[in-house]
């Protein structure tokens, strides 16, 4: 299932990890190519298809960035958006609730006056990019790194904050190549997004965690929302229409989507952070939630139903550290990365003037990892520079806190997050009628002081402030019994009234999170200075490095950010058998028959009496060799007319190690076939409306 | 379920722990007491019962141990021996097949001649315990404590030998009030047993999980096996009659077994170790341990049947340590163990002759502690000192290089468990005809290999030694793939032949546990000698401190050796509701009702149909406030008249401080109602000569 979302239960962990300049010559079909330099003449050298200027800005305009932390695309007229079941997963629990289970059950609107309004998302569509290195650059120069990466952020606020008045657009200055280039991305961002259709989890996510990134796959991770202008179907300027016929074997096709993050040009000390430190960590806490998640479970029924999506995103996590561990525990890819870095530095060390301006970076980067480590633990207890403790309620205590405190001072000068331009999508999500639970929440903020207490030891300033003379479980249950910040109106009420209506509340989730901020505050400094200057600084000078080796036809490592790949449906090797590229509709009865009497392998009752209708024949879902990672999920595979033929929702556990190295040999993404998507509509749900509108 | 058998996952773990005679004054009903030392006058004074000589010898000869790590009873003249389900599951698990899954479905013996043979089990029944201290703390007088240590393993091996070649008797030298007292036990043991009775895993264990340490509970967690000796029914000398009346509330009644390990009278800072270093690291590593067996057993149904038995185990284990976790985090507790310290300490320094002799204790405990952590990864990595590095494969080649390697010294100076004493048990263990499964193996050894390079460090010399240059999974799968001695002639023909034999196989996993012998043996050494044997001195100290200060009317910390603990039926508070002492059978039905659809709650089919037949009234289990831990599982209650009234199996989540401290408030014992027994026997499963045999 949900792999290739954005790895949300570690969100804060993403800061911890950095991405840097492409490297060595790319293989073909590697890459994450950005929308402003496309690998054009390489596909026209092999393939002999021209992407045109035109064919590009209808694609990237015809995609959405879905702010579940997936990808999605426009595939109608009327404003029909297709992503993954499993990246509306969070939008489903949302709109569930004890009687009605939508993410289990699915959902179907007959007509457009039953599509269902969804709370709390946003749907980006990218509409312009613009190089602003120069000034961005411009800014910390002179300075000391601390310093010049303080003034890189406010010239990136102050950058964002114009724009967007320009505009009125949602505005983003990504920093490309660790600090080698920083792009503004203008997008248009729709926040009345409606459920159309989504199908039974049973066959979104057939075969359960057991087949979560395998092959052969049969599932149906689709889900259909409508974006709204006006309460009306929005009429976009671009969608992309449907390939009734799918794509064939052995077929060049794109891949159109946002790519979270990788690490694939990471300096060797960078990895060994990684391998060491940061990959086994998340591993094992990833691990920790999943069993506390299982008990939690394990205790109703209704239990069971509010933390199902968790558990399933943090499974998803789970097996992405497990194959990354086990990627990193390669000799031979170590190995390869050790020789490759060391023939760089041997070319930069024989050029005295390039040895001069670059040659200190790597050991820069070592340094820089050294000093995370001496504070890493702490940072983590305080749940990152996002204060990440606990569930929903404290991260309410959280926005309002900040956001109040943030206030105080100019855009420009504030906490990245809490600019002018990022305070409207603060408000929505503060203001979203979404349900909370007792029980569930005092559970996750019980483990995370565990947690803390375990890490730091029980004796430590922060565990101590944190647990103010009560064990974790007694304090989870006096904050969480006590804050109002569950009740929508305090919110708003707050919202309107601001720092004052906040203190007047008196609430004790409030007064503890304010109790841990001077730590999450100083760790967070400490990380920008210590580490995210030192190595924009250091890789913006291995980015030149590689560039004035290797030439400069090379794609940045991931941003969650609109990416080109392109690829071909190509089935592989494994244990000796060949696996062909295309599953179908028998194959998915075949496999409910074989593992009958598994939760995991049951299929809903739509499609057990829908067997006979369907032509056995029909493909379901295909692999590719298209360059993806977590972000992906939701992207469109289209062919070279722009035509949909295909729905990106997962890699196989060979495409794992994506994240430090692409490999054609066995890695594949996995997608649902269009036909696959179309036959299900129309012959298992009866969805004509959804066919024809499609079609 | 499994939760009071000794924790087997964690066997070595228990080396790295450290029980402390007793301190303060014991509660009413506190106490896990010597048969050499029973609380006979409290018990008079209190309840105006005696225990007389002749009664408390009738009791302790029809007690055993079980060798899979619980207790049970002999209840029979025919030698019928009552222990737990889920003592008996690893019995039940080895005699499984894909075919007939004995743990799951039961097993009923209509004849003698249908009781099936217990591969690699052993039942011991204590026969006398000797005072040795003076001999073995004699040894080690005048010398260094390295050396003093060492002196007092070697007098304990030469103890036991002499003992067994005069006696025949298995013995042990048993270390109580750590290092204060040294007593010989001599056990008959009893290595022909044949299984009898077991009833489905569903009603063994109904409720799962989620209801392990929970309370009302409804399981019919009993196992019956048979004695044989030369090849007919064990006739006993002793053996307890069935009390078909049960108990009544507020009853006082015994509960004989042999209670695992406790800490209850660490010193504050072998505390601070456990809650900051052991406790959170056995936690998550049984997490670990936990999602990865998940795994594994989601890839099919016959994985699913080969590891569930280790889940079990695994999941009770982790439950005992969340629960251990959350009391050491419980600022109460630690105070009180703090201020106990503080008070004793200033007793002794007030006192200048004991300040000479014992006032030192406190700091070598705080110093042997600190080197431990210094050593402490690296021992973990090489599996502790028995070497523990995977599943059954590897263990079998450590017992073998490591018995060659010891037998070549005297008895007396070999490595712990490898004296003559104990050769017999491991010729046994290498010999038994138990399944193995080389997936499960594989996946056992990458998990183990894998743990091993994250927690040292992917370069450490003892991660290089044991990858030899592949990763965690290409090199499980060589040395599994390559080894010989999952063939049981393969290991009787090495047992025969001797080390000659076991070199002449040039066996893959014999080489790599050879490579890694030597750092486990040396973090060993260190173990024996900085923390083992300053702790035995120091422990010693602060014993001779305690009997000086409080008397000598105290019990030592657990050591799965047999004890005595006595208390009464009664129910508790629990969240403003009294919770009954009994459940009876009308609740399991209505339990099952009232989870429908969930598996934990699944009854057998044996028990649907039976519902007609039984009253719902009758007793089904029971809670009392018996003092037990982990290892009494399978302990008889018995009454005054030491007649079988119940039949302990699990404590309820309130008791798992008992590790640290005992209490009466909520924390109880858990037992199958000896009515509940002999009423599913004759109503559900018709055995009738089972039931004729214990009336």
């Amino acid at each position: 299932m949900s792999h290739l979302s954005a790895l949300r239960p570690l969100a804060f962990v993403a800061a911890l990890t950095f991405s840097a300049p492409t490297a060595s010559a790319t293989a073909l079909e590697e890459g994450m190519w950005l929308f402003n330099a496309p690998p054009a003449d390489a596909i026209q050298a092999a393939y002999g298809v021209q992407l045109t200027p035109e064919w590009l800005e209808h694609v990237q305009k015809s995609c959405v960035r879905v702010s579940t932390g997936g990808s999605g695309s426009i595939v109608s007229a009327q404003g029909l958006v297709m992503t993954n079941h499993h990246v509306a997963s969070d939008i489903l629990d949302k709109l569930s609730t004890a009687e009605r289970n939508l993410l289990d059950q699915g959902f179907w609107a007959p007509s457009m006056a039953d599509e269902i309004p969804c709370p709390d998302v946003h749907l980006d569509v990218l509409w312009a990019i613009q190089d602003v290195t120069a000034r961005v650059v411009g800014a910390g120069e002179g300075l000391d790194s601390a310093e010049a990466g303080a003034a890189r952020r406010k010239a990136m606020t102050e950058i964002e904050d114009a724009a967007k008045q320009g505009t009125g657009m949602h505005t983003e200055v990504v920093t490309l190549y660790q600090g080698g280039r920083y792009h503004l991305y203008s997008y248009k961002r729709f926040e009345d997004i409606r459920l159309v259709f989504a199908p039974e989890k049973e066959i979104a996510f057939f075969g359960g965690d057991n087949d979560n990134f395998g092959y052969p796959r049969f599932c149906l991770d689709a889900t259909f929302l409508r974006i709204y202008e006006d309460d009306a179907p929005y009429v976009p300027e671009h969608f992309l229409a449907w390939g009734a016929d799918g794509a064939a074997d052995g077929e060049l096709t794109f891949v159109t989507g946002h790519p979270g993050s990788t690490q694939r040009l990471n300096t060797v000390a960078h990895l060994e952070y990684l391998r060491g430190t940061l990959v086994p960590d998340n591993m094992q806490g990833l691990m920790r939630s999943e069993v506390l998640t299982q008990i939690f479970m394990g205790e109703s029924a209704e239990n069971a139903r509010v933390a199902e999506n968790d558990l399933f995103s943090i499974q998803n996590s789970r097996k992405v550290y497990v194959g990354r561990m086990a990627g990193l525990l390669d000799p031979a890819i170590f190995a390869a990365k050790k020789a490759e870095e060391a023939r760089l530095r041997q070319t930069v060390a024989d050029n005295p003037e390039w040895a001069a301006q670059w040659g200190s970076a790597w050991d820069e980067i070592a340094g820089s990892r050294a000093a995370l480590v001496s504070f890493r633990d702490e940072l983590n207890a305080v749940g990152g520079p996002g204060l990440g403790v606990g569930g929903a309620l404290p991260s309410y205590a959280v926005a309002l806190v900040r956001m109040f405190d943030e206030m105080e001072k100019p855009s420009g000068e504030r906490m990245r997050g809490f600019g002018d331009g990022s305070l409207p999508g603060l408000r929505q999500s503060l203001s979203a009628p979404i349900p909370t639970y007792e029980n569930y929440e005092i559970a996750q903020l019980e483990w995370a002081l565990s947690r803390m207490a375990e890490d730091l030891g029980a004796e430590h300033e922060i565990v101590v402030t944190a647990l103010a003379g009560r064990s974790p479980r007694a304090r989870a249950e006096q904050l969480i019994l006590g804050t109002q910040l569950g009740d929508l109106e305090v919110r708003k009420r707050v919202l309107e009234g601001g720092k004052a209506a906040l203190d007047a509340l008196d609430d004790p989730l409030v007064a503890f999170v304010r109790s841990l901020d001077p730590y999450s505050r100083g760790f967070r400094q400490r990380l920008e200075d210590e580490v995210s200057a030192v190595e924009a600084g250091a890789y913006a000078k291995i980015a030149a490095a590689r560039f004035a080796v290797l030439g400069d036809s090379v794609y940045p490592d991931a941003t969650f950010t609109l990416r080109l790949s392109y690829g071909t449906i190509k089935g592989y090797e494994e244990g000796g058998a060949t696996i062909p590229p295309f599953t179908d509709f028998a194959g998915v009865f075949a496999k409910a028959r074989e593992r009958q009497g598994e939760k995991s392998y049951l299929l809903p009752e739509s499609w057990t009496g829908a067997e006979g209708r369907i032509t056995g024949e029909t493909p379901f879902n295909f692999v590719s060799t298209h360059d993806i990672i977590g972000g992906n999920s939701g992207s469109p595979v289209i062919n070279a007319a722009g035509e949909v033929v295909g729905l990106i929702f997962d890699g196989n556990i060979q495409s794992l190690i994506g994240n430090y190295a692409y490999s054609d040999v066995q890695a594949r993404s996995v997608s649902v076939d269009s036909r696959g998507i179309l036959t299900s509509l129309e012959e298992v749900y009866g969805a004509g409306r959804l066919v024809e509108e499609l079609r």
